[in-house]
């Protein structure tokens, strides 16, 4: 199916993926995030954004985990929550939701979502980082004052528990770094990184996590709905980037790319 | 096998790595490049380097493309050109070149090589391009005089014949952009990109054709021996990044992951 | 005077500025330009934006170049073109422009204001450049498809008569390159380049030049008028970045910087 | 006179430069660095690079603080070091260095130093930070481990006592981000950051201060001679970027700019 322009009458329309099994497994997460992780930051968006979005949820165990086509097609943003089961994310779904950023739709990748498929295959690297689970106190401070996503929150951002992300966080250098963390063992990680790809617009925003009610502090939401607002291409038409032959001084009508690798 | 520290002895340890298919059924390419165009790769190298290089070559039909694991733990920095046959390479050996750049060691990718699995899959894009083959003149433009690639060349450089390749060129915001071409097209490209993944340098350059003597040009081998020496890692050894658990107040010693994804 | 919260009311206050001495002292471009050059981009930026923006112009010749603090503390963005009188512009005024940047005043530089005082002083560097005025045609590639000042615009923007401006562009690393022009003599630049410095977002787009009509062409408006609307600043009010003592665990309440270089 | 190219026979001749007031004025400051801080850094460079350097110091007092032409046209590298007295260096004196800057000397800017005319004139921007100075521990992460300034040092460098130095640090978005320390009081900061202007190298480094012994600091010391071997031009001679004109056809024969602002 051809993916509508993007956003249709002005409503960016949001899918908010996330695993969904530790709510089912763990009391703690369950009592934490009674309405799912995705529920949360569902709310979160929609509590910032009103009726400037449309958001539905999809999940790991859904069928083509809640992504096929058309859902993909009718989505501008993308937001991506995954821990304990990264490797039961089926290849060819990746394939395609990584066809779809490259087209232009937008992705939001939250906390543990660092070891997905979809983003370590967007970024070429291991995204392995320093960790530990203890309970630290993360600041979250602004390095970049001046950009959207930083829009309207505390510097810092003051989030009294939290699982420790620390550097060497090994990912190819952001294209902007938004935010600096620190936690209260002496840690510091890149929190807040933007990317391209393709025609497409990536945060990464690491806070967050199924042990601590992170998606219900307010600073932490409003950082997810200003990257979801931001994430939204500027591009008229979805489309894959693609390589074609131009005449000499014909800068406008590409042939087909016959040949090329000949 | 454990990797060497690099360089050994102050040598730089390169492997030019090469389909070698153009030069067995095309004529015009075995006539421009008699000692295949890993050859001349290898003869650039060696005519700027001298005796601070040691470089051997190998090539796609070669048992595991010439690339064991031994080969790459002795290679400090390794260049990589194809074209008509990037679906030939084995998805395990591009595995194996993966893991050693994000461990350490150097990647130089000639021109078609954008469209090798290695390279695509260290960038996340398409890495797509505009292209043309019809001997537009080619002028390389220095646009970060400062930068160790850059040193010793004219600016522009300029290369009589060669394939246009141009923008939109679908790769990730390089991290250092040393380079720009113009083609008498009026095409630009970003021809001179640098970008680091894992503990890995990586630099793809652009000029470079088996229908044109490029790779017999004096300051197209001047670039690409600049560009070994800036590859060479600077950490004493070749370790791939690995995520650990830390105690607070322990900033050193790292325990096992066990955990990470529970 | 207390400068506003920007913008007022949604609308975005934009002040157009220039020397407007060409246009008084040479009858091609008094032809070319009979509002002035002022006039042209003041007209080019309404027409995109309509009534999302309220222009106004300043030049040279009036009292305090007609930058008052006043005229300042109520614009969001300032567009700079300035040729062969940049000598002319008072340090003090610059000094003002210098502060409001840094404060979060939006700042377009169009074409020779490379050269202008208050540019140079937001770079760093000499700003110079290569260049020729010979009529070579000028083609702006985008090569940032995604990015907010390249909406809407053809790939390439297609010139056909402009000045030529050249590598090597004595600037600092642009945060984003948006466009790439190339030139009928073989040349390449830097066209469209971001800068963030303090609060305030540049963009420095080099197409127009008082000798060809290159502020009435359709695509160069839209540029500029994108840039315009992405140069607002997204902070709610304007203030200058200071510096801020800290007791430890008080994040929020800095106290007066006595004693820090004592 | 006519700069040498430089380093002159393979050693790289260094300036340390530094106010030496406190020294004369505060005991402690005088009991922690009996020979100066500028003896400090001077030491420290030697320990790590010996032969391959030839290092002075010049300070504020001297004629010309130290930094005539003829020191500065045979200094490959300069570092930066002052504090109470900014405002007492000379405006000429500024001019000149800036003027080797871009012409390719190399340039460190130490702590308090990011104040200091030079550098806020290269930067373009206020400089300013959050501080405090109450013996705050110091810990510089490496987040970009492949750079060679990063080489050799642990990761983190412990700093046991320190001045906190903190975010928002207003300074243009650093061309390479190495190093980001954390304060004990949960700060953090972009601590070592690469810039390039014109021909120039620029490092800053944020750890040291007079009141601490941070520059007997071993790692210190490393990455401060790190960052001499870094910033060493690559080019061949000193030359300051110049516009010129050039003829269509003609890419290596610039004329004089005669009439580029008429």
């Amino acid at each position: 199916m051809t993916p509508q322009a993007t956003p249709q009458n002005g409503t960016v329309r949001v899918t908010v993926w996330s695993e969904n099994r530790h709510e089912k497994r763990d009391e703690l997460v369950a009592r934490l995030y009674p309405d799912g992780m995705h529920g949360a930051v569902k709310a979160g968006i929609e509590e910032n954004l009103g009726s400037k979005v449309s958001v539905r949820t999809a999940t790991l165990d859904e069928p083509e985990h809640g992504l096929t086509e058309e859902v993909l097609a009718n989505t501008d943003v993308l937001t991506w929550w995954g821990h304990m089961s990264h490797g039961d994310v089926d290849d060819e779904i990746v394939e395609r939701v990584h066809g779809h950023v490259l087209a232009g739709m937008g992705l939001i990748v939250l906390h543990s979502g660092h070891w997905s498929k979809i983003f370590t295959k967007l970024m070429g690297t291991s995204c392995t980082l320093r960790w530990r689970s203890e309970q630290d106190r993360e600041l979250v401070w602004t390095v970049d004052p001046t950009h959207p996503i930083a829009k309207g929150v505390p510097h810092p951002i003051v989030i009294d528990q939290q699982e420790m992300y620390g550097e060497f966080f090994d990912i190819p250098t952001p294209e902007e770094l938004v935010f600096i963390s620190s936690f209260s063992g002496g840690e510091v990680f890149r929190s807040g990184c933007t990317f391209r790809r393709g025609h497409g617009k990536i945060f990464f925003f690491s806070p967050g996590d199924q042990d601590y009610p992170v998606y219900h502090h307010k600073d932490v939401r409003r950082v997810i709905a200003n990257a979801v607002e931001w994430a939204v291409t500027d591009r008229p038409e979805r489309a894959y980037p693609e390589l074609l032959r131009y005449e000499t001084n014909d800068f406008f009508n590409g042939k087909s790319y016959q040949g090329a690798t000949a």
